[in-house]
């Protein structure tokens, strides 16, 4: 079908959106379609100030409002605990426990052989100096339970081996999980690190 | 989690596109961000000229870069055999089959006791002028198969019995379909209509 341009023309725009197909953009333009006309002019303009109005925080490298972002600018967070995360969403899904007090590094990837990222392109000669200046003591690497977090944790474990303690998030059945649909490596691990009922 | 401002009004705006959640919006702001500002300013444009650059066409009703639309200008196109749909995308579901040489009148709504759409505020006085002025010999009704459809169609066949042929898209399986998995209503349409192997 040839819509009208314009339609069209927003139609594979939004195509390029993350799992988003044809169909699925048509049925975005349309529901547009049916905005006020000041309704999408709102929209245009959070789009084109997205990046205008936010920053890369030079000291924990997190898109923010301002550098220092407002953790690294918080004082009641210990400098001594580290997070590892690989972007601004994992470190957003931890803020989002309301369980860590320490402060954030966000590498920016992960060693992959597959996507040709080696260690040289990602952050970790910031991440030595800030575990240098802040005077980390424990890393807490936050990143992916998958060939490239593990690959990059294994990288960091050489890395950093005798000079700072270094834990990992734990690996196990994830809440309301059911036992008999959970895949054979959560399980291992989760037998693994099984705890004592205390 | 708080993003900054401009990442979550986007977010929250993102939000309103139909079956999108506040996780989905996340991950297409995220996509955006690492788009060039340029991208992101284009696509803003495209937002903004959505409804600007559209308009209703004064004869079908649908949505068209000019009135008349490309279909209503086309003098090829039967005058005689109309098509009425519910809405620009039902419009151009049917002219993506390539089968389709009349024209099409867009209702731009269905009869709805629960949504409290009445007939009055449809496009029926339009819908019954058109065919009066275009001759209409035969009109096609090609409206959803659900409880809103068959009311709007059961209302049209009141209001034009004996007036003018009046036909309605077949009911029965869809392609690709395995009979086994078809609904009861389905599978009754297709069977009281079925068609001798010719």
């Amino acid at each position: 079908m040839r819509y009208p341009d314009a339609i069209s023309k927003l139609i594979n725009k939004l195509s390029e959106l993350p799992s988003v197909g044809p169909k699925t953009a048509e049925r975005y333009v349309f529901h547009l379609l049916k905005q006020s006309q000041e309704g999408l002019e709102d929209l245009a303009s959070s789009i084109k100030e997205l990046k205008e109005k936010t920053i890369i925080c030079q000291d924990c490298r997190t898109i923010a409002d301002a550098s220092p972002c407002r953790i690294c600018n918080d004082s009641n967070r210990e400098k001594a605990v580290l997070c590892l995360v690989e972007n601004t969403q994992d470190l957003g899904a931890i803020e989002a426990t309301n369980q860590f007090k320490g402060r954030y590094f966000v590498l920016g990837g992960l060693i992959s052989t597959i996507k040709e990222i080696s260690p040289e392109s990602l952050g970790f000669r910031r991440l030595l100096k800030k575990i240098e200046t802040d005077k980390v003591e424990e890393l807490i690497i936050a990143l992916n339970f998958n060939l490239e977090g593990e690959t990059t944790a294994l990288y960091l474990k050489k890395l950093l081996k005798d000079k700072i303690k270094i834990s990992r998030l734990a690996k196990g059945l994830p809440a309301g999980s059911d036992l008999e649909y959970a895949d054979e490596l959560t399980l291992a691990s989760a037998l693994k690190n099984r705890n004592e009922l205390g």
